[in-house]
């Protein structure tokens, strides 16, 4: 094997120098400062501690930078996975103890297993069976979701459950014991965080602040945001007027370790794993993808699997939870002219000095904030317009979007997810078990054939060419056998049927069985079977059959030559060859 | 509605007359001799009274007479529906009770209404997902489960459970208390059976006996085996030494009756009787679509699923258990001249008389005879010729034969259909999402675009030309994305890309979606992307899409006026037009 395949940082290392390297440095010192309160904020949305927001955010980016191959892809703490974090471990413990902290590095050590395995096994395609449809009513439904699990933390208010049904009623049940400081506190932010996005570079630019400085400040915005709520705590005690603020956390890195865990534990949180494995990878690859378009680099999905797997077993040991590549994270760290992988390495670092600066003044910082941050991060995440263009594009697609989008809404991500690939699998097999086919006529004067439904074109009489536009397997080679077989019932005078596979791409056994039992009927009515424009692999694979072999008809490389050849036997056979028929098209 | 089409009675009612109703007399009259043996013995395999097997081959016939549409199909007990039924009965309750009876006229009732159901609502394609594979594993892996469940009653000892581990372990233990009795008239009856099947036709001819008296000779002598070993029972006194006989069973015909039961038991019942309607219908209906093909007659799907689903309420009804066409019964109806429905009904009346006669004697009956009877109808299941065939032909396909027959085998019908039913799928799931597509080049003096892998083409520099050999859909969606931009990101030079979309029969939102990112990543690699040959259905669908109305590239009807036209509108961007490079083929 070769190394470079695995170890991509031996590849792009090797070309490092200088402006690489200030170009990574920049992009890391800016996205080190927009990770700093998300990563704290998300934790909390996992229901862990916010420092470990901020360890997951150092070993996994070393990680990544190892094994990634995306230059621009910020690994770390994500909104969706933070939520199906807290479904999964909140089954199994109750926020706070260290029962749910060691489940959800547990999480992390399972899914990096597996996506590294995934990766090993080439088995990214089964990322695949997540559809768009499926994706994005699954993100949007978890952005409503995130969003109400963060009204309890913006009122003041304890609130429960990872469906809308629960937390709503849990924030109606507890709605009397609402806070007025921390409501202020909470809407202080949100309004600050909101009008720094919207409104803070314009009106930098109003003061002559040049574009480039202007962005880092927007940038830096949130974390001055956490800065200010901060100094309000300690200055008006909000404390001891019931505020919520994160407490005392654990001072400096946390060291290496493994927790204890069962093997029931494992059991139960293998499915989860998988679940936020595949989303993680989806969300992630599709970034990458993008951004790396954009500068015709290319990224190899199955190793970007190796590099999440590896990120999510750093997250686990260093005592962090699930992370995966966060995509605004990702599109900054690209603006900001991230080179290489090294970037996210020095966002690490920046981390790593920032968690040691910050652990002693985070015990004043108001839950609210955070609560604020992930509000605003997660807004960005809903998006209705979906249903929309699925309706007008394909009702099955719709269909599928909307069952995702109830179903995690009223049920919970794992739940939601699971019925919407069970979904639009179910779907696709429908569509594909009615197979478009038409029996087609040859437009005059050309060698083309085209349905006789849609076309004026002429049929010679006695020969029925039917055009399958569809791979012929299990579910709908029963439809073909009806087709032919009820065609062949209603033309008593029919003397061959030529099968025109232009569009079949593979024929499984079932089919080919099917083949045969329509080449027995038409044999038992006299009829001859013929083939044309069969493409090659297709071809190879039914050399080798007895369908084949018995044909009572031929193959022919074109559905042109299939007729001329059959009106030449006929007209040696005595029949009169020329004597064709015009078919009015049938509009319908 | 058009009453015909859900009473098909009334339309070949309407032409019935002398002739047909002596050609459906005769096929009764043979059907019936034939009928008797298997009833009683299906019934027994199923772990009923062997009555009940006649009682399901009355009321069934006639229901099937007035709703089906085939003119040859046998309704009646059949091996396989037989055992279904004891695995999924067994369950609920012991053979023998009464308890265990009126579950099998439950499971007759419901799988009636599903069938039914399914036939009203058009869901005959449901059928569709039990590929030819799996049935074969399926049947071959049924009959050899019920052979070896007769060999207790050949050896005169019980044996229990519906799968081999627990039948041949459950030999094992009892192999002691062998009965030589039982031995005896066992390899009698297997003997005699056997002889008449292979010999006694040959042997009547040495005689001079015509071939048409033979035949029926040869199709009553199952039943001549039965008085035989009926009348050696009394006169040799069996039942005193331990031969098992069927004992006395209730006098004449039974009541329409409604059994009492509980949510309960239909609960545990409907996914059972699920699975027994989708392959009673799927065996039903290939052989009806057979037969009738044969003289191009038609077969409604959706009308088969209501005339099943009559027949099996009407099993419920007269005190049966699931019935469903067979196939060796089928065919002897339809040599036999069967030229209406009115034949199966006229076999009913049949079996109506001879329950009449014969239950006073059945008392007498020595079950071996009855398993010698089951032993060799289902001897012609088993086909394990099916493995070579799919090994030959597909791996994939060879798997799914695979895990249907040994998970059938060892984990029983019900589990080892769904695996079967699982693996198809997913096999062909994976099938699709690597899906064939190939850089293709001009045929020299052609309009014809071939692979640049397998044939000596031109290209044109700067024009890259993909044709796609599968519909698009979401698990090959992103496949293509890497396609494209991976092509794209190895051609610096590159400037227009050409998708030639002859193959493609649809294109979900997913692969619209993966289009768009495509166009999206090529624009900011300044590269048009075109489309080429694409079918009228995806065109109306993609035409009200805003992919096409900003598609950077144009449409073209064929892949050579695609490339004609990029070309002339180069020349006239005062590029050379006429530059083309010659590729050798690649072989691999």
């Amino acid at each position: 094997m070769n190394f470079k395949t695995y170890f991509p940082i031996l590849d792009w290392g090797s070309r490092y120098n200088r402006q690489t390297f200030t170009s990574d440095l920049v992009a890391a010192l800016i996205v080190t400062i927009m990770l700093i309160p998300q990563s704290l904020a998300y934790a909390l949305l996992a229901g862990l501690p916010p420092e470990v927001g901020l360890y997951a955010s150092i070993l996994p980016l070393i990680a990544y930078a190892i094994f990634g191959t995306s230059s621009a892809l910020a690994v770390g703490p994500v909104a969706v996975v933070s939520l199906m974090t807290a479904t999964a471990v909140g089954r199994m413990a109750a926020e706070g103890t260290a029962d749910y902290a060691s489940a959800a590095i547990i999480l992390a050590l399972l899914s990096g297993a597996m996506l590294t395995l995934m990766g090993v096994l080439r088995l990214g395609f089964i990322a695949n069976f997540l559809s768009h449809p499926v994706i994005s009513g699954f993100i949007t439904a978890s952005g409503i979701i995130i969003a109400t699990s963060q009204v309890g933390g913006l009122l003041g208010i304890s609130t429960e459950g990872h469906a809308l049904p629960g937390l709503l009623s849990s924030i109606i049940d507890n709605i009397g014991t609402i806070n007025v400081y921390t409501v202020a506190i909470g809407a202080l932010a949100l309004g600050l965080l909101l009008w720094i996005r919207l409104d803070l570079k314009n009106w930098l630019a109003r003061f002559g602040v040049p574009a480039s400085i202007a962005t880092v400040i927007v940038r830096a915005g949130p974390v001055l945001v956490v800065f200010l709520t901060m100094a309000l705590a300690v200055l008006l005690d909000l404390g001891s007027k019931g505020v919520a603020l994160v407490g005392d956390v654990p001072q400096g890195l946390p060291l290496l370790s493994l927790p204890s865990f069962s093997l029931d534990t494992i059991q139960q949180l293998l499915v989860p794993a998988l679940i936020i494995s595949v989303v993680g990878f989806v969300e992630s690859i599709s970034v990458a993808q993008t951004l790396a378009a954009k500068r015709r680099e290319r990224i190899s999905p199955n190793q970007e699997l190796i590099g999440l797997g590896a990120s999510n077993i750093a997250a686990g040991l260093g005592g962090g939870y699930p992370v995966t590549g966060g995509f605004a994270r990702s599109v900054v760290n690209f603006d900001a002219g991230a080179a290489t992988p090294a970037a996210g390495a020095f966002t690490a670092i920046g981390i790593a000095i920032a968690t040691l600066l910050l652990t002693p003044f985070l015990a004043v910082l108001p839950k609210a904030t955070l609560a604020a941050t992930i509000v605003l991060a997660v807004l960005t995440l809903v998006d209705f317009s979906v249903l929309k263009r699925a309706w007008n594009y394909s009702k099955a697609d719709f269909a599928a979007v909307a069952i995702t989008l109830a179903g995690t809404l009223l049920l919970g991500v794992e739940v939601g997810i699971a019925l919407g690939v069970g979904a639009s699998i179910l779907i696709f097999l429908y569509r594909s078990s009615k197979p478009h086919a038409a029996v087609v006529g040859q437009v005059p004067g050309t060698e083309h054939f085209r349905n006789v439904k849609r076309h004026q074109v002429e049929t010679v009489p006695g020969i029925l060419s039917i055009r399958i536009d569809e791979s012929l397997y299990f579910a709908n080679a029963r439809y073909l056998e009806d087709l032919v077989t009820n065609l062949a019932a209603e033309n008593p005078d029919l003397k061959d049927v030529v099968l025109m596979c232009s569009a079949v791409n593979f024929i499984d056994m079932s089919a080919l069985e099917s083949l045969e039992a329509v080449e027995h009927r038409l044999k038992d009515l006299g009829i001859r079977l013929h083939l044309s424009e069969v493409k090659g692999p297709v071809m190879d694979r039914l050399g080798e059959t007895d369908f084949l072999r018995n044909l009572s008809g031929s193959t022919h490389l074109s559905q042109h030559q299939a007729i001329e050849a059959i009106r030449s036997a006929r007209s040696a056979a005595g029949h009169d060859p020329d004597q064709k028929v015009h078919i009015q098209a049938v509009q319908q």
